[in-house]
């Protein structure tokens, strides 16, 4: 007996996300700020209280958290679930709802890795030339396999294009259930929930579906602290209406959210001056390597509305290793979009020397 | 059409894990150490480093954590498994082996709530009326029902006690695929994982089982930094053969422990001595709890291996109600053991106003 023959068929032959740490002296790999969200001074005198009450379990509601995020994106508190990370609310949602899970590719990996883990099924739909929703496989695929969810990641990773707003509603609409009416099948032919990952929101001049939720009770919005500077803390956040977060909630567990990174998370976003300083900076140096990338031979960047650029080059293979090997980490996406590679906008000076070293191997 | 509806048929049924903030002056219902297991000034300074990277991922591998704890538990790196608090880890092996899940009752409520959530059917087999394992009817059950998980919570909560050694070790054996022979069903009528849950091994004077790890392949061992003044933090660790660390790892999203935890149970760690002399301090207030609680008429407390105390009182609910409202707050187990009570260990201070409510009252 082995102990593969205890394992889930599922997971015999899952493989696991894949985060190795590589030595490098610029960090560009992984859509991380290159700011730290949180004043030093103020968050250690802070935190001392914390230290001397870890003994005690974490807030389980996450109140003051919660009701601080609330008013950031002006919802209730009882409309927001938090989450250790983006990642365990994609895990809650589907063991939750189960059923068929569709996204359209390529996107985030944990979608599918996920979906591979709780033995759901996978309905991938690729995007269009422009690396935009095809609407039309979507609706037909959606009648065929009557998903229970559907992942919208807009901007998307790895690509870093918003889709187009209006195809997110067609999606939206095509499988609300609110104002469905009886025999109309023009209307509602399945219903589902769309979940949009509004993890890159903050980089993108698009608007938010947040405003939608009062209209669509099929819709899902997600958050994330981890590109904006707290990436260590794993805080995400799930936004829907009550009815949504009371079922997603009854997986949740009880104390998911340790009582540190609620501490630390409160207090960055008392401080949103510097967060948005940070932003505007991010943004700014985004358009200023999308601009010296194109001037480059050989190299064509996708336009981004998140912090990082998706680019083509001939051979990038080589140029990702040749980057490594001058100390430049950054992403291959070869083996997701051929010849393809992925760059995290860092600080000032970092993007100098990213672009600096690209130019000298080309 | 409504949520309900898309909601899978175990969720629909499920209640959650109640975990709600009742105010209180002396708090003894959640089996916390009285005691912050970090000392403040040293954590304060190494935390600073910490807050200015947290704009980056935490380590996957939880790499300088499992190292002490390995060096700790006297086992190797590679078996050791880091979760958000045992519970997520009590998730992954539900995730990773589903089928039956099997446990004592009463035992921790998680294991039913997980098994429901994840929509394995959960097998409960009744404790023995000194609240040991009954393994007539449990390895009848095995035969019966087959289960890929058993958990067996030794100290048990909420009963507090150890459950005999012999008695663990004979389901351990009667499930173990390692010296399985062709045709002889004496040794292996089936296989199971059996994972011993030894949150509150500290505070027991029992021997653990990680020392048979090597003899057993189908042993699983828990561990929790949450009893022992590190509840705030979520860690839990899983001990097992690395071929099962690597199954349930497929299923661990890659950064499920944040990095502040990480870095506060290393200094803590480091700093074994004043946690060892709390333990000392918590186990000597438990004999004096007991002792003095056997004192007073119509109150049965039962032996403790664990940092707390099940107890018997005539009209428990009232006593409960009564002992809230002058301010101390113990766990109402009524629901689960008829008459029963638990009060968690506290500080000298807050176990002799507990001693001297509880008396006045009775």
């Amino acid at each position: 007996m082995d102990i593969q023959k205890l394992v889930k068929p599922n997971i015999r032959s899952l493989r696991a996300y894949h985060a190795e740490e590589i030595p490098c002296k610029v960090k560009l790999d992984a859509n991380e700020s290159p700011y730290s969200a949180i004043s030093n001074q103020r968050s250690a005198i802070s935190l001392e209280k914390n230290l001397q009450t870890l003994n005690r379990y974490p807030d389980p509601q996450a109140t003051a958290l919660r009701k601080l995020m609330a008013k950031e994106l002006k919802v209730k508190p009882g409309n927001i679930l938090h989450g250790n990370g983006s990642d365990e609310l994609i895990y809650y949602m589907i063991t939750t709802f189960g059923g068929s899970v569709m996204y359209p590719v390529p996107t985030f990996s944990m979608y599918g890795i996920i979906s591979q883990a709780l033995d759901e099924k996978k309905i991938e739909i690729p995007l269009d030339k422009d690396f935009d929703i095809d609407t039309e496989k979507t609706i037909t695929a959606i009648k065929k396999y009557r998903p229970k969810l559907i992942f919208l990641s807009s901007p998307n990773n790895p690509t870093g294009n918003c889709f187009s707003s209006e195809r997110i509603l067609r999606i939206i609409k095509a499988t609300s259930f609110s104002k469905q009416h009886k025999g109309d099948s023009r209307i509602a032919p399945t219903s589902s929930l769309v979940v949009v990952d509004e993890a890159y929101q903050s980089f993108s001049n698009e608007k938010s579906f947040l405003p939608l939720l009062d209209k669509y009770r099929n819709l899902i919005v997600l958050r994330t602290l981890s590109k904006i500077g707290l990436a260590g803390l794993r805080l995400g956040f799930l936004i829907a209406n009550e009815e949504i977060i009371n079922e997603v909630n009854k997986v949740r567990l009880p104390f998911n959210v340790n009582s540190l990174s609620q501490a630390v998370a409160v207090e960055a976003l008392k401080n949103k001056k510097q967060m948005r300083s940070y932003l505007t900076s991010i943004i700014s140096e985004r358009k200023r390597l999308f601009r010296e990338m194109e001037k480059i031979d050989g190299i064509t960047p996708y336009p981004s509305d998140a912090n990082f650029i998706l680019f083509r080059a001939a051979d990038a293979v080589r140029v990702y290793k040749r980057l490594l090997a001058k100390g430049v980490l950054i992403r291959d996406l070869t083996g997701v979009i051929e010849n393809c590679l992925r760059v995290t906008v860092g600080t000032p000076g970092e993007n100098t020397v990213f672009l600096r070293t690209l130019k000298q191997l080309i």
